[in-house]
């Protein structure tokens, strides 16, 4: 079997590495390998299924330097600075002396005991001065997109998609994409989000509950991008905000976001009405600094828009939308966010922070959706995103929720036309608010097909939902449920790739190789576990039949003989198959009527 | 709070049980209830679920007696056959005697030792000589629809649907539903498939591996109806296959299917080329006299379809499409099934069995989606359909199979118009190839989909498919997601009913009761499990935050305050509300500025 592609170009030569199973799980037959870019320092990885009958497929690879097993790593000390050098050789940044890191920052109190000894803690890897444009330039992508620059950002995002250079450009420099990569990030593998480009998944991970620690949500995150996960929101709340904050970005080879004003609510003890434009400025240069790629900002929240939502069925779901109201609310006040808005991009564009516009106002039920107090918001987030790109900074769009599927295509078209085609960025949709425990699949359903109608990012949604906060196993199941759904849109969208996936996998499953079925599934050890409960025997890994219907009603038997008989080899015409079907059946009949293959010994 | 419905109209009168649990599960908080119908002898089924601030909310019922502590059950006697009345009132059928059993029926060999010891043992509750037609002639709930007359079983199938009788018997008159109801299973509780009613679920058994019991079928039967199961096929294969069926059928309350050629390869040693219609014939005559309420014919894969199979990705991957095609292939001949179908309908017709025309050559993978042998082969089930309809014959068409996003509405909308938009019974559709261990949702996405553009009745996937049989989990993970699936739909088809039940939930979520939100859930067990796992502590089930975002940002109580500061009582006006703003938000900082709602003690 020739090599084939997915998620990939045609790969001209590479290294394969034996894969490594950081995760504890069985064998996956999953390979590191590496596509080479157009410099020396360019190397993208890709994943590696060799094939039992020779060949492999070749797929995009989110997992980082953990899988590859010629790569140390070690979470005190951080991932390689991979993007270093193409950041210092623009000369566009400077170091700088950057925001003295400060006890609130950690959710402690002020000169608390120990407050200082735990921030000499913050990451025993030590960290870099801040970089940020000489004289506050944009030096986001967006920027040197419109200035027809190709940065190595691009380069490496495009051999991912397997489009070109120019294609990642264009689409960035129209605002139809974003390349979500923080100057002080340097440890970032670049990904683009855009509809013209494969469907995304972001994972979100967090300690809300005092209880995990720094370490649980680092591995957290490589977790989620080991089975798949483009992006990480950490969204922690209470203690030691800022020191979980700096390991997760060390140590990820994705794009991290993040929803500052969860933070800043901390620094005033929770209390929406203190909050201030000064404090959270701050935090937004106190995580600028420290290297985040997008942040959640929900600008679009006005105090006039407050009164909409209360004859709602679920009022205000959103967390950060709920914070802004209250603010707005206590001091009868137009929001500050909405106010200091330009400031805002400023900032964001010195670092090449990518904004990720919150919906405020999405609906919490089936009920709610696409009403005045949403689409009131949508068309301010859209004058908002016209702001943004004035300023150069890169902006995606955040999007519901609960959504039934019958409104879902007016949901985004509404949003493409206001957001002038700005990536959308959605939670779901949940298709229904009646199955607590699974929401995992009644957003899955919404979630494939707002992908498909355009979605550039999909937020996953756990088992967990509405109820509690996702473990290990809950992260897996929700990655693995939005990488069916990406992937589901992807093939609708006509990708070949993607196609070339499927096929990969059907042709295994019709030539009964189960060692490339599971290898090529997006969850290897659980499918092999499946099969091997009814038939656990190594010799059942090549029987020409399986455990559902047995030697004597395996269809795909059948269709062997059928496919022999007629040269199923897609080399015979209809004709010359019609033709000989009189004579292939005296043929069968004198063969005994066998029309199942012979079973493999 | 008053009295909520969901999928059945406002409940006259009633009478509540209180809850039983035969499966094990914690307390649910689900009762028994009954709607009375139009005669004493006509009480339909409800599900109560009985709210902690008083009121109830109704759901559409498919446990059975099971669930009514009131009804002593015992698999080996059987259900009572609450239709026995209705069917004998009709005088239109007649008793007779009904072919012998034989050892074959249980695939033993003819007079084996033990043989008819065997078949003495086939149910102990003993069965009733069957019943037929008089003269033959057609029982069938499309004979009587024509005729304009409305039989209990659709008075019984309009007060689950909250319609009117005369409702239900136009569809089926017109062909656009069906009611599955064989006169010889007197124990069944009537329901409608068609696309103006809700969108209904399959679940598939059958011990296909020696090892499951007859037991374990029924068990899992009702297990499957527990969690909404609307009907169920026995699929089983091999040994006490007769057996099996006998004491599904005696102990099921819903609709049961067949695939009457699977035992008729056993009694031919699974030698496709020896079929005939004449063993074929006979098992179908066995299995209408047994009771099976719909059976699946294959009767449109043509000879000269088979070919068009032969270059496919994945060939034919239906095993009565695989069978059939290997017997025509054998004899060079037309099928048997085809040729004979006009004699098929009469028998039929005479016990009122529904037909599922089945879809032996649908795609088996991405690649061979909408295909030309899969098209060629559904405008044949469309002329079948209208020949059986001739006959007073009940038809379903059965669907895919995998079908990418982008090709579903293509697809259910030739089928409603080749067949004149009979029922449509789809496998998924699977949306993609890649997530074996998961093709319950790469299924249930296209699931719903399918289902809002008019499919009338979905056939659950479990996890373990192409994998290995499912077991009790994987039986109740599939009903449970394809329940998901076909709300999702009946919500986006605009159901006033399914929507009351989403806001019956959300109300719950919004008002922090915990227990209705987990009661009105799918899954109780599953929710209440995943709530106690970060927050078990009995205050917590009424606390007025969750373990998600802890009280300090909890959007729901922020919510609840704008609520409460602007009479989001539903009742005031957007004028009213934005009047009132200014004076509110001086109350609101006099008040300390708590937008937060007093915990509950």
């Amino acid at each position: 079997m020739t090599s084939q592609q997915s998620r990939t170009p045609e790969n001209p030569s590479s290294e394969n590495h034996s894969p490594e199973n950081p995760s504890g799980e069985p064998e996956f037959g999953w390979h590191k390998g590496y596509l080479d870019g157009p410099r020396p320092d360019l190397r993208v990885p890709v994943r590696r299924v060799h094939l039992t009958g020779g060949g492999s497929v070749t797929l995009y690879d989110t997992s980082g330097p953990y899988t590859d097993p010629q790569v140390p790593t070690d979470v005190r000390r951080g991932l390689a600075p991979v993007r270093e050098g193409w950041i210092l050789g623009r000369g566009d940044t400077e170091e700088y002396e950057g925001r003295p890191v400060r006890p609130e920052d950690d959710g402690l109190r002020a000169g608390a005991r120990g407050a200082l000894r735990n921030l000499d803690a913050v990451f025993p890897g030590g960290s870099r001065p801040p970089r940020r444009g000489r004289g506050g330039r944009a030096v986001s992508q967006l920027a040197y997109a419109r200035r027809g620059e190709t940065t190595a950002e691009m380069e490496f995002a495009a051999i991912r998609e397997g489009v070109s250079p120019e294609t990642v450009r264009e689409e960035i420099a129209a605002g139809r994409a974003v390349l979500p990569a923080n100057v002080n990030h340097p440890e970032l593998e670049p990904m683009v989000i855009g509809k013209r480009f494969l469907v995304k998944v972001n994972a979100n991970i967090g300690n809300s509950a005092v209880t995990s620690s720094i370490e649980e949500e680092v591995e957290k995150m490589t977790w989620a991008t080991r089975w798949g996960a483009d992006t990480v929101m950490d969204l922690s709340t209470g203690r030691n905000i800022h020191t979980t904050r700096e390991w997760v970005l060390r140590n990820s080879p994705v794009p991290i976001g993040t929803v500052p004003l969860y933070q800043a609510l901390e620094k005033v003890d929770g209390r929406a009405e203190e909050l201030s434009w000064e404090v959270y400025r701050d935090t937004v240069i106190e995580q600028c600094e420290q290297g985040v790629d997008y942040m959640t900002v929900h600008a679009g929240v006005l105090l006039r828009y407050v009164p909409l939502t209360a004859r709602r069925k679920t009022g205000i779901v959103s967390r950060g939308g709920s914070i802004m109201a209250a603010w707005c609310l206590a001091h009868h006040r137009e929001s500050f966010l909405y106010e200091n808005f330009a400031e805002l991009c400023d900032i964001l564009a010195s670092y090449d922070v990518t904004f990720s516009l919150g919906d405020g106002l999405r609906p919490g039920s089936i009920a709610d959706a696409n009403d005045e107090a949403q689409f009131a918001e949508l068309r301010t987030l859209g004058e908002l995103n016209r702001v943004a790109k004035e300023h150069g900074v890169q902006t995606m769009i955040e999007g519901p929720g609960h959504v039934p599927m019958h409104k879902i295509k007016e949901n985004i078209d509404l949003q493409q036309e206001v957001c002038e085609e700005a990536p959308f960025y959605t939670l779901g949709p949940l298709t229904t608010d009646i199955a607590p425990g699974y929401d995992h699949i009644t957003s899955g359903i919404g979630a494939a097909m707002i992908a498909w109608w355009g979605t550039a990012m999909l937020c996953y949604v756990t088992p967990k939902e509405h109820l509690g906060l996702p473990d290990r196993d809950d992260v897996k199941t929700g990655v693995i449920t939005y990488r069916i759904a990406a992937h589901a849109a992807d093939l609708a969208k006509g990708h070949e790739g993607a196609q070339r996936w499927d096929d990969a996998l059907s042709d295994a499953r019709f030539e009964f190789r189960w060692e490339d079925q599971f290898n090529l599934s997006l969850d290897p050890a659980t499918a092999r576990s499946f099969h091997d409960e009814t038939l656990p025997a190594e010799p059942a890994k090549t029987a020409h039949f399986c455990s559902m219907c047995g030697p004597k009603f395996c269809s795909m038997k059948i269709s062997h003989g059928i496919a022999e008989q007629f040269g199923g080899d897609a080399g015979a015409t209809p004709e010359e198959v019609e033709a000989g079907m009189l004579k292939k059946s005296e043929e069968f009949a004198a063969a005994g009527n066998r029309v199942y293959l012979p079973l493999a010994d």
